[in-house]
């Protein structure tokens, strides 16, 4: 399933992807070398990160344009925060992490750096800035998802690599897509990477991916 | 239905409320003498309202302290986005206003003074000065609706007054109250009245209820 | 002198420009004719609107991309704050409004409405939005001065006409034009009426100026 | 002189805060053995997060409730962008850097961690939130100016020094503590460390801190 135009040209015009979506972290998901308390320490900033992540969403939602462009971030706000994050209490309580000590997570620096960069690009752009940093997380996960359900040697994390494998999270990659796409051509129109401002874009999906590697080393660093 | 502690402190102290409440508009849906030519006018402007609305209480969740302060929020978000809105348009076209007229609306100053009022409310702000702007709105429909069901003398109107008098609706105004009750004891402890910003509070939904009243007047004059 | 590319277009195809810079409170003030209550009344409005109009043109720096964007905003910024404001609540205080009677000026909803859709281009797009709102007000009350120095027939408002037919406000004109093309042409390129953004940015700045008018009606109305 | 109540509250209740004004980075500093090229390196993302500094003191000019707010804000905002920025690229120049090299200067991590940060504090929250984000780095450089300018043990990085402890810079400590205590009185009243929000101040003070120490490990680690 493919995740729309725009996303493969910022993807394919990032040096730093392969980086990302192969990460010594993903390798260790994949072949279940991943050490437990690496994973947890992920899964306590993955909380946080998705109580942030859920607030760009909503910006998106302030920031768009026409009823069509806030459809699809209306419902993915309302599934991060009424469905994801509790499953996700959920998956930490499953793997020994209880309520009080995730919510007394203390955030890493390399968390906020992301977040907080994402909510900005929002804030000092437009839409296009905002969805340019949001596209790495989004449809990262999707293929690194996909990519771990055909080579996984280890079921060790085949719960996290199903959720971003499954039909569900791939039609939100998709959809997402389409978001962007259609964003980019009522903005750009249907040459946007002549435009002035393709580079800035680009850029700005670049250091979202650099931020994405961080996050990872961060995850193999407790 | 009681709408929280805080909306029955900041309305009783708002003289201008009764204006809102019992504006000619008003008394118009109950007696079914508000003329068919405003309804539609306010029918298409509070399309382009709801718009506005809807980026506002996503605004909310970018301000909220917790994920319990984000739920309703994302929820509402939602609601109005992915259902009111379809529901609006539907409305409109069983009233007579085809889709290109309705996306073609003109929005009034009246309408847009108070919509981008309640969005800088946010932005200069915090939560519950965002809160402040928003409750007129919300609980004031909800009193609205209670009030035209128990006493309307024509069902003219009666479909719009079901709406807002509806169980549903009653519980979004109980669940925005206990929103703010909350956010206000995160905020300003258990005794908000005697705080140094209980004033600009009490003064920002003072002016959203003023601007409530503009917005019926422009409803009145098409 | 010119206030360059971009608000010569925009100006040129806002049908409503003559009923802003030519209106009646205009007029009067360029024969005399303007009631004194009305420009008194105006004044307090426009203390408030300056303290809003200040927050924008701080709004600006948030938004911008580069330190040259940012240069002129800036010192605009700091002129209105610590130079105009002070210099209104002296020509009040001339005009016999004390400064208490000034600070409690209540907010008429005119006012509000044009100072918050300013403030909300700003936070829902990004540079060229909040620029295509400010543009009326800045360059329109340079074209109004420069007509009104010409062809003023009393000299009852003869200060408020120099402040704005200044060599100082004409060069803030020019200045403010240039950092609009500069913004155009970084963000949309060489040819930016061919653009799918213009006819949005055009949309802004006639929304503007529509407010513009409303305000000059709020002015004939205390 | 004194950097106000609210400051000293803030400092004297964040452990970390040693670790930060007493940094390896600010040892090197006074003593005179941070190699060049950290201090190089330190001096080109220092111009990168001057920008974004520049940014959030804007914004606090938006979320300022009153005129006397704004002033200083107005003031430093004008600052920095007129004559700091250009004082740095001289600086910058002096020491080696050309303006190609300083504007392509790659912003690392820890910086944009940090400025991200402070304007997120400032959207998420009001402007208490932003002002204790912002005052880590105002007045930590004036005390660390300060303590270098009295047991500094060689002139290799005097001129460094000598622009912290200036009488100008420690004015601007002394003003913007001002403002903060201002600030703070108007919205928490005159016992403000009884009040619910003190937590998270000092929170987003003591996080200010963490970043600060992190900008000074980026600064070892060119």
């Amino acid at each position: 399933m493919t995740y729309g135009n725009t996303f493969a040209a910022w993807r394919d015009n990032t040096p730093a992807w392969p980086a990302y979506a192969r990460h010594k972290f993903v390798q260790g998901l994949g072949d279940g070398t991943l050490p437990r308390d690496a994973f947890l320490h992920y899964l306590k900033q993955d909380y946080v990160f998705l109580i942030h992540f859920s607030r760009a969403w909503a910006l998106v939602i302030t920031k768009a344009d026409t009823v069509a462009e806030m459809r699809l971030a209306a419902g993915t706000v309302n599934g991060l925060i009424n469905e994801e994050i509790a499953l996700h209490i959920k998956t930490c309580a499953e793997a020994g992490i209880d309520e009080a000590t995730l919510f007394a997570t203390q955030e890493r620096q390399e968390n906020l750096a992301y977040t907080r960069y994402v909510l900005d690009a929002g804030h000092s752009g437009d839409l296009l800035d905002l969805l340019a940093a949001l596209a790495p997380c989004v449809m990262g996960y999707g293929e690194i998802g996909g990519n771990l359900a055909a080579a996984k040697t280890s079921d060790t994390y085949a719960e996290w690599i199903n959720t971003y494998a499954s039909a569900e999270y791939q039609q939100v990659c998709h959809d997402v897509g389409l978001l962007i796409d259609g964003a980019v051509a009522r903005r750009l129109g249907d040459d946007p990477t002549s435009t002035p401002r393709w580079t800035a874009l680009q850029a700005r999906f670049a250091m979202a991916t650099q931020l994405e590697i961080g996050f990872w080393d961060m995850g193999l660093n407790p």
